[in-house]
């Protein structure tokens, strides 16, 4: 059997998110019809990891094991062929037998843009959060500055995961501002679910005056601070950026 | 009467281009719907010109007469509320009876991005050309070098266009390169039908090496070389950035 590792662009507007699932399209389902198809076999496609609906991807990983003798440049045409446009596979490579999307994934990184300008974009509508209240990019950005190292994530994370550890060491965060898009960039050995989403909402609260950069310091360590209401900022301004395996 | 200047972001995708017809709803007529619907008047509005079908525009800007007393804000909010989210209204301004969106303008900007790479791309889909090819970006400014000036753009034209004059004035020029995305744009006193998109599908061909700097210089003296291929660059890559006033 060959493993076959492709990167995927996608727009998650219209898709339930990555993960076949009952009750809606997703990503991965699109693709593995579209391989099934190809290979003439039922192929299984593992990804890197989840990303909720209407989540982006500028550059998600996943493999797949096959017995076609395509070449991995013929596999690549014959899926961005097939696929929808918002859909796209941008890197095609055969890995060794052992190489799997998710447990060999040593970082990832996530990027968050949020618009931050009296009225709402016509053009960034599925790919930023729209926020009118002017935002205070310093204590956004001293916040920024705490993320890096190892934390306990537990706060910043949807209530109904089941994982080992909240434990998550953040290898390097910045926020920066190109014209009104506030670019949120955040890389670590492995994200929690909404892990990002909910990082992004408190410093959107801090942008405004709503929660202290030492209270955010405290969210750090598990303390809850109180008389706050926990943000999760929306799936469209989100995108998996890349994921390194090396 | 008063007399109400509005500048509108809006994605071309969905849109059969500005300007009203029977054949497809346009952005100027879901506006018109709009405004009438809040101000209880047959609203005729005025474009600065029209872009294609397909076309978007960073801020295009339009003007109506209304007898409405409502505020410039109380108008921007209620045609936000109820345009789609593909046109957004970014400013709303009272005008001296005047002002005409098209007569009053003296300069219009428009930016065309081509994305260069050997993949296309699932998020920018609806926002650039996709081209593979490698393109020779040094010979294509020399090119874009040539623009500033007095020319006769007959030959970069629709061939169905009926004006006074093909002569039209540049003011400014240029190509750069962000990443994978070449980024052409293009101030000038006005612009025939088409004109960008022909100038960025001749910019195209001396990027691929099929037309010459000398012949594009040619071109824009009327002088139409031999066994060239015109190319009109597709409507999604070109955005109305900007309409100069004063």
């Amino acid at each position: 059997m060959r493993n076959i590792k492709i990167t995927i662009e996608y727009e998650g507007t219209s898709y339930k998110g990555w993960q076949r699932q009952a009750n809606g399209i997703t990503v991965q389902e699109v693709i593995e019809n579209v391989l099934s198809k190809i290979t003439g076999e039922v192929i299984k496609l593992f990804g890197s990891g989840r990303t909720d609906s209407g989540v982006h991807a500028i550059a998600q990983v996943a493999n797949f094991k096959t017995e076609s003798s395509l070449s991995t440049g013929q596999l690549m045409k014959g899926m961005n062929t097939s696929l929808p446009g918002d859909i796209v596979i941008i890197k095609c490579d055969e890995v060794p037998s052992d190489f799997h999307s998710q447990y060999s994934a040593k970082r990832k990184t996530y990027m968050y843009r949020i618009l931050n300008r009296p009225h709402p974009s016509a053009l960034l509508r599925h790919t930023t959060w729209f926020r009118r209240n002017k935002l205070d990019l310093e204590s956004m950005r001293k916040a920024v500055e705490l993320l890096p190292g190892e934390h306990d994530f537990r706060l910043f994370a949807h209530s109904d995961i089941t994982v080992r550890t909240t434990v998550r060491t953040v290898y390097s965060a910045n926020l920066t501002r190109r014209g009104d898009l506030l670019i949120f960039e955040i890389e670590a050995n492995g994200f929690l679910k909404r892990m990002v989403r909910m990082i992004t909402g408190a410093l959107y609260q801090i942008g405004t005056g709503k929660m202290t950069i030492v209270e955010f310091g405290e969210m750090l360590n598990t303390k809850k601070p109180e008389d706050i209401n926990f943000i999760s900022a929306p799936a469209r301004g989100l995108f998996l950026k890349k994921v390194d395996y090396t």
